[in-house]
């Protein structure tokens, strides 16, 4: 028997079949749906010639990025924007042809922590590095600052002391330093402790920092092996990201260590001074002009008094933070460069692992210190911490909702600012934490990494201009995304959701400021170099380049950055406006170079 | 100088600035948005309490999930196919905990290559197997059949030859195996030719593989390292693929090098027509009932026969592959299980990297041999290969239009089913393949990786039933993703995208069959184990389950990929019907087993 035995004979042309169609598929509530599509082919009965089907296509494209986030600011782009446009673009072509596909080890958009050196010398990144990048609306205090900066920090400082839950030798891996700062009376029960590289140490005896680095025994390297290991602790290596710790829930291990190493610098009011003054300092040379730092407020999460007996109250730390604010201000006022920075504020962050009952304590908290701070402190309220084994936002719905009618009450205004997204699942009780931000009236969300999976939430965030602070380093690092060129950005920006880019965790990630962000999610769009060909993408509508991102795609993010900050309406027009500023001599610089 | 100095006081409710706001920020036609969405929260003027809050919820989640793919299958459950998903989703939880999390290594969704041993073991894997499969629609002829059984077939016949471009040695990676069966006088000439791995092999000279086989040194591991060598150049392995091929340029290379070894042992006659027999059977043990191979006719392409002194005819290609497929089917018969198979049917497959005169011969090629085989063959024209370095469809648009009407004044109807956006690219040249396969009319598209990035083709694809043969396992092997749990497939689901699961190359991934891949994209959405939590998902909603893709997700993608296969409405009705029917068995074999 052959084929055209079991092969009715050939078919009719399909329109005679439609009808019957419709009818034989119509089981389960389901229709097989094979009618093609033929008629796009046609003008009435003819089919197209090459020039309408071209036609037609640059329409199809052109109608599609409509959506996109940058459509207006590229279509009203001046002659000057267009110029810098075109010559970006030819650097950019030229970097990718001799530094990426030069290297067959190499590719736009590879792992950050094995590109990061190539792309600190490209002449690309040194012009990101140059251009105004507006706020940074998402990152954590304790992970600003760069870890080898904290560890100078810390050793200026004898009261800081160390323990490990084991001793250290070179046949297991080193454990997580815990720091803290001690008073002198609790100091001095220490001063004869074993250290923890002794095989005599008592594991979580505390020892002076100092007595520790200077004891590290040359098999560990000495105290250069100690500086090591407290800036391992601190971060997250190549080796720790794409190979030891490739798993969810390892690498998210690896990630809480860094904090709680972190954790007891950090929260020393002298380093906090130093600390708060430089992450401002550090962000501002990146061309950062404006910062919402995510801070925690638990009664756990205390700042350690400068003589060690006490902890600052909340409002301490407050007065404390907006001191060294005012001072930075101040610094650059003199120095004439006081519209390199227009502020920084601070977001009440709980944890989403705490108890109902500690959350409303938290939330209350948050509104009686936003009553004190009104401008300076709880711009926002969110829920820090790993997405899947903390509770959900659902969980807290009731205290949220309460929350939110009391603020009213009072007349404070504190927008959620929610965690959400930062996840793998595919509508779970994870991922549905992207409805409730939404439902719970957010005005910006951290992360969004699954927003890309909502078709209908990702039109209601548009629609209400509810922005996605999406961290595309930190989603590589805690395993979300392979690379840069595999994140989920390209869905959001297409879907016309605002977007600020942020670098949520740059000491643990090695990313300081947003210029690695800016130039990793740059290289997400992958363009291979195609010779000798000579068609265009939409020939009758390409406006600028043939690429969907460009330098004003980038500036575009920027911008948006100021918009959906917190800064009240005076400040934010004030910040857009020195922005624009910067933005206009960012592009005279690169018609002046081309 | 204070924050409060530079902050204005606190500005008085949102709604009095809303004018204010749509003046000031209007710049650069881009509005600023912070204007919140309280009114969510409301009814009336009063705040939701928490039930009211749960109910829009409920409503919201069940708006976005109206466009998913299964949502009717899902709404017309029978009580059995809700047993039986209760029953599934049970083991599902509980091997969840027992196999993923319980060691630290491994998670769902984790990497194919590193997962599959693990895989295999599972209670639901072997659920998986039984499940009706319904069609497999994107598959190519040299990477069906698992290594093993080609090199299997390969040792049969002393005529196939083997050549190498350099002799093998322990110091360096083994080179790629050319294959080439060849006429006796042709193999008389290379009876005393020095093996590859001799010192002395003259680089590209001919050896009976027998020769080579028996000849290969003990210190390379004798024969059975022979057969080593032949079988990592078919296939790519976990080093392969996650260490050593880690860019798209390297693991395309490697990709393409084990179709270069495939390729002179398939296309033997002899051996072709047991490949075939192979490939069959093999999909149907796995409980797949159909299949469409996509097969190159290009002249560098023919098929030796079996005396190895002249290349088939196309033609002679088709009648030995319907007579292999009616073989086949009058064995199942024989067998009593004819109802497991509906038949094989060929798509035209040219490559993408070939010139447009060529391209215009191919067309004009499949033209003919439609006319010969009209239900058998070129029930689809696609081209193949890497997109990046290939034209992209607008390249040969022209003739492709041409073709369109020249099939139409003929009568044949021949869909295009086009590979595009097997690519990382976003809204360049390469990406841009799939608004021309929409606008040229393809019936479905093979891979469809980066139309996640495209809001309205999506929906255009939806409307026009336009179906994606997604290759979960082949994107991730070919580094599109990092793994399953990272596939853009839910994306397409989401958004009611119709989608076929395919194999694209299961010699290559070593995934025979579809359970891997139904398995692994089942795994996508990671539901973490939340102990201890009392609240549910949708609670006045939720029908089924509280994730979102379950036993009849995927029984709905098993039937879509018959829905949208070639076959003939009576064809297809009939498939259909027995479809349903193994599927009702195959509850049936579920609730019995609960």
């Amino acid at each position: 028997m052959g084929a055209k035995d079991f092969f009715p004979a050939y078919s009719p042309p399909f329109s005679r079949w439609l009808v019957l169609l419709s009818v034989l598929f119509y089981v389960q509530g389901s229709c097989a749906v094979v009618i093609g599509h033929d008629s796009l082919l046609r003008r009435n009965s003819t089919l197209l010639t090459t020039q309408e089907y071209r036609d037609r296509r640059a329409d199809l494209i052109a109608e599609e990025r409509a959506l996109r986030f940058d459509t207006q600011r590229i279509r009203n782009a001046t002659a000057k924007e267009l110029r810098a446009v075109e010559i970006v673009d030819e650097l950019r072509k030229r970097e990718q042809a001799s530094v990426w596909y030069a290297d067959p080890n190499k590719e736009p958009g590879m792992p950050y922590l094995w590109a990061k050196d190539t792309i600190a010398q490209t002449d690309l990144f040194k012009l990101i590095k140059k251009m105004p990048k507006g706020g940074l609306l998402h990152a954590h205090l304790e992970a600003i600052c760069d870890a080898s900066y904290l560890l100078k920090l810390a050793l200026d400082y004898p009261t800081i002391h160390v323990r490990t839950a084991s001793s250290l030798n070179s046949s297991a891996p080193f454990p997580t330093p815990i720091f803290l700062p001690l008073s002198q009376a609790q100091a001095n029960q220490y001063t004869n402790n074993s250290l923890p590289t002794s095989p005599e140490y008592q594991p979580n005896s505390w020892a002076a920092i100092n007595r520790v680095r200077d004891g590290f025994p040359s098999e560990l390297g000495g105290p250069l092996g100690f500086d090591k290991w407290i800036i391992n602790s601190l971060t997250i290596s190549a080796e720790d990201t794409y190979t030891q710790y490739n798993t969810t829930a390892k690498i998210w291990a690896k990630f809480t260590n860094t904090f709680i190493a972190a954790f007891g610098l950090v929260r020393y009011e002298p380093i906090l001074q130093r600390y708060i003054d430089q992450l401002l300092v550090s962000q501002i040379e990146d061309g950062i002009s404006y910062v919402e730092i995510r801070l925690g407020f638990s009664s756990t999460r205390g700042v350690i008094s400068a003589d060690g007996t006490r902890n600052l109250t909340n409002s301490q730390v407050m007065d404390l933070t907006q001191n060294v604010i005012s001072g930075v201000r101040a610094r650059l006022k003199e120095e004439g460069r006081e519209d390199d920075f227009v502020g920084a504020r601070v977001i009440y962050s709980a944890t989403r692992s705490i108890s109902y009952d500690e959350m409303v304590k938290q939330l209350n908290d948050c509104l009686a210190l936003k009553e004190e701070f009104p401008e300076l402190l709880a711009v926002g309220f969110d829920m820090a911490g790993q997405e899947e084994p903390g509770h959900p936002l659902i969980f807290f719905a009731e205290a949220l909702l309460n929350f939110r009618a009391e603020a009213e009450r009072r007349g404070l205004d504190i927008p959620f600012m929610f965690h959400a997204g930062e996840t793998l699942d595919d509508g779970g009780e994870v991922d549905s934490n992207l409805y409730d931000a939404f439902l719970l009236g957010a005005q910006r969300v951290g992360h969004g990494f699954s927003l890309a999976k909502h078709p209908l939430l990702m039109q209601k965030y548009r629609e209400n201009g509810i922005a996605v602070e999406v961290c595309p380093i930190s989603n590589e690092l805690l395993r979300l995304t392979r690379s840069a060129n595999t994140h989920t950005l390209p869905i959001l920006l297409n879907n016309g959701v605002p977007v600020a880019l942020s670098s949520d965790d740059p000491a643990v990630f090695q990313n300081p400021g947003l210029s690695f962000d800016f130039y990793q999610v740059w290289f997400i769009p992958i363009e291979f170099l195609l010779q000798e060909k000579t068609y265009i993408l939409a020939p009758t509508k390409a406006i600028v380049a043939s690429d969907i991102t460009n330098i004003l795609s980038l500036g575009q993010l920027a911008r948006q950055s100021l918009e959906h900050s917190s800064l009240n309406l005076t400040a934010k027009a004030s910040a857009l406006r020195l922005w624009e500023k910067r933005w206009d001599e960012f592009i005279d610089y690169i018609v002046a170079s081309g």
